[in-house]
């Protein structure tokens, strides 16, 4: 298969800002519905807080590998919505993906993606996700060719930055923490890639003491704290049964210091 | 097509007070695919406040023209469950709806809607929606003809009041705060079809300034208040990246006045 | 059909502690999907408080028997996530149950359920739902034979002890507050069977004074109290249009006192 090869499987995932108190979900959903009426559709969450694009970059890179080739992500996080920001159909992976080009799809694709701008709808000023970009998702769910969106894409998708963590001079690792999840367990910008020799070989620095990376959440007692590589692969700060996030006062942006182990 | 000729299509839209903490909305959703297995079931929104049909009668009649032809509504704000009121299935032009009879349906039928009156079925006294309009839903997807679930009915829907922009003598529009939205953008009971001339010529009255409608979000700078006609085609207020509601402190029904620009 | 028939009908039914604001329900339901693209999926709901494994196997036991024959339910209330305790398939009365053997699942199976331990796969240390339980959904929906994810289980499940009415040496019932739900409603450890002679004999100690029970939450006049049996069966204190919780300060844990009429 090559990179941009894309045959929809009939799934469509979806990830906004949009809470799930209003309709707007809904409507986009009959949007698409009106024009692939046997939709297979994934609610990846709708409450990425409003407009933060970066957590739902986060959120969609972190997940799209979970779904299979053949499905259509309509990602809408779109602060920039009625200005000039162009809207975007990325193929990559067997994937597609829609979405504004404001930094929400490209940390999710690889160099090889293709891009194309959307060609223009009628559209009302404020909510192009039902609009323009449900209706695009519908009708590639229906069997629409990528080409006939819009033409490809010569200038490179807009990145934001996305926190990482940092090595000291002295090996240690500077990292931040991104968000708290449900549970109010600590996820760090800090990967299981940056760990050189592997988790075990490490601990974070947690209130004046130190925390050594732990397998699993039950290698903690009820209560107690633990870090430990995630589901994502991130560094995540942890109170088994408990959350970490009220238990620490930890905010989003605030710094965490990992060492090796002596 | 006749405005009361329904086919089903296979979509099932579900609106409803029930929010999504308790199993209420799965079980309606389990009693519809235990007589239509392959229904394609989207959620309009479970979170109206409790009991409050006005709201969902709104919401109901802006997303309705969003969903294909052939879709179900299910329908449940339901305070008056085990008392006398109806239930009742409209057809209208092409679509089905499904709800008790107090006034969430009414505003988003033509005057060209057939209603049919539920007949009764064995039910628990608390919850019509899992045994009553849930299994109808189902057997409605699976083919069954509106006919079959009960008599035409002869007497009109119940109505409720829907707060609505009133002209002063002097040729304002007085207007009311309908909601806040996720976003905390406040939707006023005045709509684009009360803008005499055109939205760009009016203004709104907020906090001893006067705010001219723009086209959308990004006409203002980030943090800026921006009033401007929404997605509903309602009039709304709106602070860019940020919540209207708690910038200016104001909660369903607090009065606004419109005006034409100088 | 023999109580552990199973015929997957297409429809899975997921219960977790998840939440919605991170991607964990929506990557699992990917990965069901990568095995079985057109699965229905319904949401019993995500939002068990954290870790609460007794109000999961609750709401199992109550929205069972409202799904098909043929259901998949997944499951998902894991505190013990990478530790010793297994996970099991379970087939009960035409329908297949996948979760921790943690006494979620043991109060909605019958006596004559088959259960198997599902044989280990390569999978993350923290979500077993996403690595292991997910990806066995599919391939059930998909057909795979539940005798080929592992050995049949000789020991029993766990379980955990549900609270339930305890009958006084008076002939009182001794109940406690189990949950609120959505609309404050306070739902009690005591059912209707508990109520011997018929719910219309009994009346249950409400601050000082007996609320008979009542059949419908409009047998109370707007801002009254009611007691009723619920649609779970359970006896149920309600505020017609309003909340008991709020009204009454009544936690989970709670006792109340149930009396038959004088």
């Amino acid at each position: 298969m090559a990179p941009t090869d894309f045959q929809p499987c009939g799934v469509l995932a979806l990830l906004s800002d949009f809470g799930t108190q209003d309709p707007y979900v809904g409507v986009m959903k009959g949007e698409v519905l009106a024009r692939a009426p046997r939709a297979v559709l994934v609610d990846l969450t709708h409450e990425i807080p409003p407009q933060d694009v970066r957590r739902a970059a986060w959120f969609l890179m972190h997940s799209r590998a979970h779904f299979p080739a053949g499905t259509v992500f309509l990602c809408v996080v779109d602060p920039g919505v009625g200005s000039a920001r162009a809207l975007v159909l990325a193929l990559d992976r067997g994937q597609a993906f829609l979405g504004p080009d404001n930094g929400l799809l490209a940390p999710a694709l690889s160099d090889a993606a293709q891009v194309y701008d959307l060609d223009p709808r009628p559209a009302s000023f404020t909510f192009h996700g039902r609009d323009i970009l449900a209706p695009a998702a519908g009708e590639l769910l229906a069997g629409a060719p990528p080409e006939s969106f819009g033409p490809p894409r010569a200038r490179p998708l807009a990145r934001l930055e996305l926190a990482r963590a940092r090595r000291s001079a002295r090996g240690e690792l500077l990292a931040e923490v991104l968000f708290a999840d449900r549970y109010g367990n600590l996820i760090l910008s800090a990967g299981e890639g940056d760990l050189a020799g592997g988790a075990a070989g490490w601990e974070v620095q947690v209130g004046g003491s130190a925390l050594p990376l732990a397998r699993t959440y039950s290698d903690a007692l009820p209560g107690e704290l633990v870090a430990l590589v995630d589901s994502y692969a991130a560094v995540e700060i942890a109170v088994r049964d408990g959350s970490a996030a009220e238990r620490l006062g930890l905010l989003p942006g605030a710094q965490l210091t990992l060492r090796r182990r002596a």
